[in-house]
C-alpha cells in the first residue's frame, strides 16, 4: 500500500497521491496495510485494466492523458454494468520518479476521479517499465446490472457515441504515409481523433440509466466486432440457442476523421479498431422511442446500428452479419484487436 | 477483464484461469465487464500489490511460487488487518505465452486461493515484461480491524515466525562470496530461508485471533524497522504524541539460517531485510498469558520483542531504539528496504 509520508523517493511519490479531508466512502483510506470501504449498496462490481507502454500507449503520452486514461478504462468497465464508481486502487511501475511527470499524471487522474466521486484508497509503487494497474470498485443493484448474457433475438442492437476515432489516430501515428493522409482532415477532426484517444469519456450516466432498458451491455474496448462476440458467446450459453447478430453498416456512426477513407478502411477502424470506450448495447425494439429521447437528454448520441437474431442454423461459432447499403450480406476480413497480436509502434 | 473463452492466445490464458462449478461469493464472475460480489459483512477491506520481475523475484523464479507468492503478499495485508479473504482479481503482463509456465502459475495461485476461499473474480493479461498484479478484498467488522494506528506508549511490541530467512535467501542469492556462506549452514536451515522467500504464508488466522487483542498490526514486506517505523509515525498522528519503540535484539525470533551469521548482519537481515510477511503488532500487557496461550494453540510462534514507549523529547521522526543484551542502546545503520532502491540481481 503507498506510505502516506516517508523520507526520500517513497515520500515524494506519496505527495502526489495522497489528500486528506476529502468526502468519501473510505471508512480507512491510503496508509494501511488495506483501505476499509463501507459495505456496497447493492453488489460490489470489480474490474482491473493494465495499462502499458508500447502497448496501450505511447511512450511519449502525455502523463495528464495517461493518468486519465488509465482510469477511464476501468469507470468504462462500470459504465458497462450500469454500477456507480466508489473507489479504485493504483499500482504503478515506473522507470524513473520524474516529479514533474508525477504531478501531470496525478492531474489528470484525479480531475476525473473527482468527477466521479470515485476515492483512490490504496495502491502500490515500483521502479520498473512503465505500467499503470488500476482496480475499480462500483455499485450496483445486482438485478439491475447490465450483463453481458441478456441479449435475446430480436432485440435491437444500439451504440453510443462514434467509431474509430481513437484507432484513427493509432494508425495515423503508426503509418502516416499510408491510407491515413491527415493533410485531406480537418483539424478540428483531427483534434477530436486525438481526443477519442486519449482523453475518452467514460459513459457512467448512460449506463446507469440504461437499467431497466438494455438487456446486455459490453464497452468497446477492442473493437465492436470483438466486443460483439463476447456478448453473443455470453448470451447464447444463457439463451440456450445459438445468437447471431446483424450490422447494418451505413448505420454505423463513424467518427468524422474517417470520412475521407475507403469502406474497407472505415470500418476496419470501427469495427476492429479497438479504444472507442463507448457502449454497445442490446434492447428490445420497444424500448426505442425511450432510448431515442434518452439520448437527446444526455447529450449522447445514440444510434440503433442492427440486431440480435436467432442464427439459422446452430454451430459453435456465434455470427456476425455485416449488411451494406443495399441489404447485401458482405465479406470483411476484419483484423482483430488483441493486445497480444498488435504492438503500437514507438 | 479475463474473457471465459476465445480464440488463440486469449483462449490459451482464459483456459488456465477459468474455473466453474466452484462455490464462492461472486454472483458473477470471470467473463464480464465487471465481476459482481456480494456486499462485504461489515466493511471491505481493499489492497493492491504489484510484483515485477528482477525487482520482486528472480527472473527464474518457479512459476508456481510466483503464483503462491503474488496472492500470498496481498492475502498478507488482509491478515495485517484481521480481515477474512473474499475475492482478487489478477492483472498480468507476459512476455510469451508458454503453456507448461502458465499452467504451473496458476497451480501454485489457485492452491493458495483454495485454501483460503478466495476467489478470482476477474483480470487482465497483454504481453510485456513480467508483472503480476493482483488487488485482493475482504471483509472485516470495521471496529475490530487491525489498524496501524493504535499502538500506544506501555504496550508490548510482538512479532509472529522468525525473520530474516527470506532476505538471507536472496542475499545468498546475489553474493555467496560475501558474508553469507552457505557452506557453514544446515541444509535443512537453507530449504526453510528458500520455503520463506518462495513460499510465505499470510498469517490469516492469527490476523483473525488478535482482533481485540492486538492494538496495532502490520504485515512485514520491507523490513521490521521501516515497517515499525509506519506504526510509530500512525499512531503518533492518532494519539497526538511522539511515540517511539524500544527492541530487545536478543529477543528477535532469527530464522535459523541466520546462525553463523555476525550480529549485525543478522540484525540487517532480521530488521530490514525484508519480505518476512510475519505480522508485527502491539498490546496491552494484560494480554500477555493470552498471546502466549494463543500462540501455543494456532502453532505460531508469538515472540514479545519490545514496546512501545512515549518519546522523551517531541521531534518529529519516531524513534527505535534498539537494545543489546547487556542493556544498552546500540546504533546500526540499517540500509533501508526500499523497492526503489534495490534490486534484486539477475
Amino acid at each position: 500500500m503507498l506510505p502516506t509520508q516517508g523520507s526520500g523517493e517513497f515520500g515524494l511519490i506519496a505527495r502526489h497521491f495522497t489528500r486528506t479531508g476529502r468526502p468519501g466512502r473510505a471508512l480507512l483510506g491510503v496508509g494501511d496495510d488495506c483501505a476499509l470501504l463501507e459495505p456496497a449498496r447493492g453488489a460490489l462490481a470489480v474490474s482491473t485494466d493494465m495499462l502499458l507502454e508500447g502497448r496501450h500507449f505511447f511512450a511519449d503520452v502525455a502523463p495528464e492523458s495517461l493518468g486519465h486514461k488509465a482510469l477511464a478504462v476501468n469507470l468504462s468497465d462500470l459504465a458497462a454494468m450500469g454500477a456507480s464508481p466508489v473507489a479504485f486502487t493504483l499500482a504503478l511501475a515506473l522507470p524513473e520518479l520524474d516529479d514533474a511527470w508525477l504531478a501531470a499524471f496525478a492531474r489528470g487522474l484525479f480531475a476525473l476521479a473527482d468527477e466521479h466521486r470515485c476515492e483512490l484508497v490504496g495502491g502500490d509503487t515500483t521502479r520498473g517499465p512503465l505500467n499503470v494497474c488500476i482496480t475499480v470498485m462500483g455499485e450496483v443493484d445486482p438485478a439491475q446490472a447490465l450483463r453481458r448474457d441478456g441479449a435475446r433475438a430480436g432485440d435491437d442492437l444500439w451504440v453510443s457515441g462514434c467509431l474509430g476515432g481513437a484507432a484513427w489516430a493509432v494508425a495515423h501515428r503508426q503509418d502516416s504515409g499510408g491510407w491515413i493522409r491527415p493533410a485531406t482532415v480537418a483539424s478540428a477532426d483531427f483534434d477530436s481523433a486525438l481526443q477519442a484517444l486519449h482523453r475518452p469519456q467514460p459513459r457512467l450516466v448512460l449506463g446507469l440509466a440504461l437499467r431497466g432498458l438494455a438487456s446486455a451491455a459490453i464497452d468497446l474496448s477492442d473493437g465492436l466486432a470483438g466486443d460483439l462476440h463476447h456478448v453473443l458467446t455470453r448470451s447464447s450459453e444463457a439463451a440456450g440457442e445459438s445468437l447471431a447478430a446483424r450490422i447494418d453498416l451505413p448505420r454505423l456512426p463513424l467518427h468524422d476523421v474517417l470520412a475521407g477513407l475507403p469502406h474497407k478502411a472505415q470500418y476496419q477502424l470501427a469495427l476492429a479498431g479497438g479504444d472507442d470506450y463507448e457502449l454497445l448495447f442490446s434492447a428490445a425494439p420497444q424500448h426505442r422511442p425511450t432510448l431515442t429521447t434518452l439520448g437527446e437528454r444526455l447529450g449522447v448520441p445514440l444510434v440503433r446500428i442492427g440486431a440480435i437474431d436467432g442464427a439459422p442454423i446452430a454451430d459453435e461459432t456465434p455470427r456476425l452479419r455485416l449488411i451494406d447499403a443495399q441489404g447485401q450480406t458482405v465479406g470483411l476480413a476484419l483484423q482483430a484487436h488483441d493486445h497480444f497480436l498488435t504492438r503500437i509502434a514507438e
